[in-house]
């Protein structure tokens, strides 16, 4: 049915109806006292939903442009940067690094794993001369739906004394992540995902240590320049002519986040994965992240089972349900498709989803008991 | 009122009702080929408009995002650029350029004024070993209303060698910009201006000779790369997510220009800005840029009678009458004000806003013989 398609993707997700009706409005001024009383507003609730004392910056741009303004503001030619890849977005660190002439060493496992911390504590503790400066990671990777455990390993590297930088594109709102509390000393993340709006804004926060890396860059990021944005938040103001429009909706999201409780918002995410996953067990289905304690609350990878594949069920999700679900990336194409349980979620949506899988799956002669997943999930949503 | 701001501030700008009403509706997937079938639309219209063969890149950035684009792209450290200064944004190509580690000199004039064309001439005639790579320029100046005579300067650019990179965020659209034909390098703009969409979106085209340059360039910028960009254009696709719901609202406002006539819309904007700069001075109104040869179709920034404010006259033209100009900026500021006349702009809110200026420097007690504003405006639009 044209208007009635249901984003399941990683990204981007679905919107508040609130949201994108004041993102409709006519765009205001971004030098206006209006525009900087949302801004005030904005800047505090990034505060509460980081989980942070520090500054949160916004950039207009793709979350892709927060890793850049990640690492664009820390990297030196020549430095060492150990990048933990458990998939294409921990890969992309590894690029972005690379782009600004560092010395890259990856720390690599297979699709759907996840980094052993024991693994990263026996690399750190034979780097005796303190060479690796930076240290990237993935909290949930979008591309496998596996989640590091971030605390474990900030831990290791806030020992080792170089500086975390954390990915949190899809885990903020959707896992706890608490950069102060864990000391994360880069946090990113992008509007598209967890904050309930469209794409077009990014997010990042980072700790006094990463700042006084900062101030030893020879060729900070102009564009996305840390003193520059201190210097606007601290006006309630930015840099360069934001995406004004996109920014009136997040004011909008994000009180709705802080009325639903960051905590809350948490859990939310956390039981929907949850059940999701049990209720795709409950279909015999595979997941490609076998073990809970691994598992993203936003994102869940899916193995098709053998003689069906990938497309068709997509095609069927989208043709009979209009239901978007994503496929794999690069060499996972067409060997997974990924279902998101990111932002704007609520437990409808959940079984009208299992459901229609059920149905999809059924017609395609997939062997299950029919009804079962629906079962598994209702149980689960009533705990 | 409420609701009832008119925006006449140099961007954002006016956006139409069908626009907006395409940015309020449910993302869709960027992966989809719902979102392919736009983006091919966009990408051959952005070429209509730019009056190019060659690719138009799109980022979800600010302006300044696009500026960053075509300097991190050409630039290694150590290289010569010449910074034709006529304002802020002129200065802002300088700032960039050396925070990429090159070397810098700027020609500079006083606010209002343009580079003539002599003088860069026997500037790059003095360069007979070829030092400057890069000559960086400015269109339309958005800080003070002035505008180049681009297709003079490019040709003397050309003629040396070296790179022309042009900052066309407040004429791509208003007025006349024809980088093949003028041999125009590097072109950029942004999306709140011409375009008439809320900002959040910026354009990049760059010359067969500039890709020579981009080729050398040791550490291009990954959010920014032309060349991931070139490859996501030739696919319909974009390298990152991009801002979903503002691309699909620049696809119904590159239709509406396309209807019109790219000539059609310059002629229209030339012809807004000559009869305002006309019933201005019936006004006894002093303009910056005195000569109509050096004035922006964009924007044009007024002198305040003396014994009059600039905030007492933005205040009242906002509060009594619900239009919003702007400041001047830095050094400018509270000595002029600037009126736009870019983007969704008709004969009627010409009208309106002279009337309106009347009328507030009428209770200011500015000496004028009330009406022959508006009874200029009329007729300058009638002919």
């Amino acid at each position: 049915m044209n208007d009635k398609t249901f984003l399941m993707i990683p990204g981007p997700t679905p919107v508040p109806e609130r949201v994108l009706l004041e993102i409709a409005k006519h765009p205001i001024g971004h030098r206006s006292s209006e525009f900087s009383s949302i801004l005030e507003e904005v800047y505090a609730n990034l505060k509460y939903v980081f989980q942070t004392k520090n500054d949160v910056f916004m950039y207009t741009s793709s979350g892709t442009g927060a890793m850049c303004a990640a690492l664009e503001n820390l990297i030196n030619e020549g430095d060492k940067v150990l990048s933990l890849v458990i998939g294409n977005f921990g890969n992309r660190w590894a690029k972005i690094a690379e782009s600004r002439g560092a010395v890259v060493e990856k720390i690599e496992v297979q699709p759907g794993e996840v980094i052993d911390p024991a693994v990263l504590k026996k690399r750190l503790d034979e780097d005796i001369n303190k060479e690796i400066k930076i240290v990237t990671l993935t909290h949930s990777e979008t591309s496998t739906g596996a989640a590091n455990d971030i605390k474990a390993l900030c831990a290791l590297i806030k020992e080792h004394g170089a500086l975390s930088v954390v990915d949190g594109v899809t885990s903020v709102c959707a896992m706890p992540c608490k950069p102060d509390e864990w000391g994360i000393d880069v946090l990113i993340s992008g509007s598209q995902k967890g904050f309930m709006i469209p794409p077009g804004l990014a997010f990042l926060t980072a700790s006094e240590k990463a700042w006084k890396v900062y101030e030893q860059c020879k060729h900070p990021s102009f564009y996305f320049d840390w003193a520059a944005h201190k210097k606007s938040v601290q006006a309630n103001s930015t840099p360069f002519t934001p995406a004004v429009n996109l920014i009136a909706g997040l004011n909008v999201a994000l009180k709705m986040i802080k009325e639903e409780g960051i905590e809350n918002v948490n859990a939310r995410h956390k039981k929907h994965a949850m059940a999701l996953r049990k209720a795709l067990k409950a279909i015999n289905m595979k997941l490609l992240v076998e073990n809970d304690e691994n598992a993203s609350y936003a994102i869940t990878s899916i193995v098709p089972p053998e003689g069906i594949s990938v497309p068709e069920i997509r095609k069927a999700l989208k043709n009979d349900f209009d239901i978007v679900v994503a496929n794999g990336q690069n060499q996972l194409k067409d060997k997974i498709f990924r279902m998101g349980t990111l932002g704007f979620v609520c437990d409808r949506d959940l079984i009208a989803s299992v459901g229609a899988l059920e149905a999809v799956l059924y017609k395609l002669g997939h062997k299950f008991n029919l009804g079962d997943g629906v079962k598994t999930i209702i149980e689960e949503l009533s705990k």
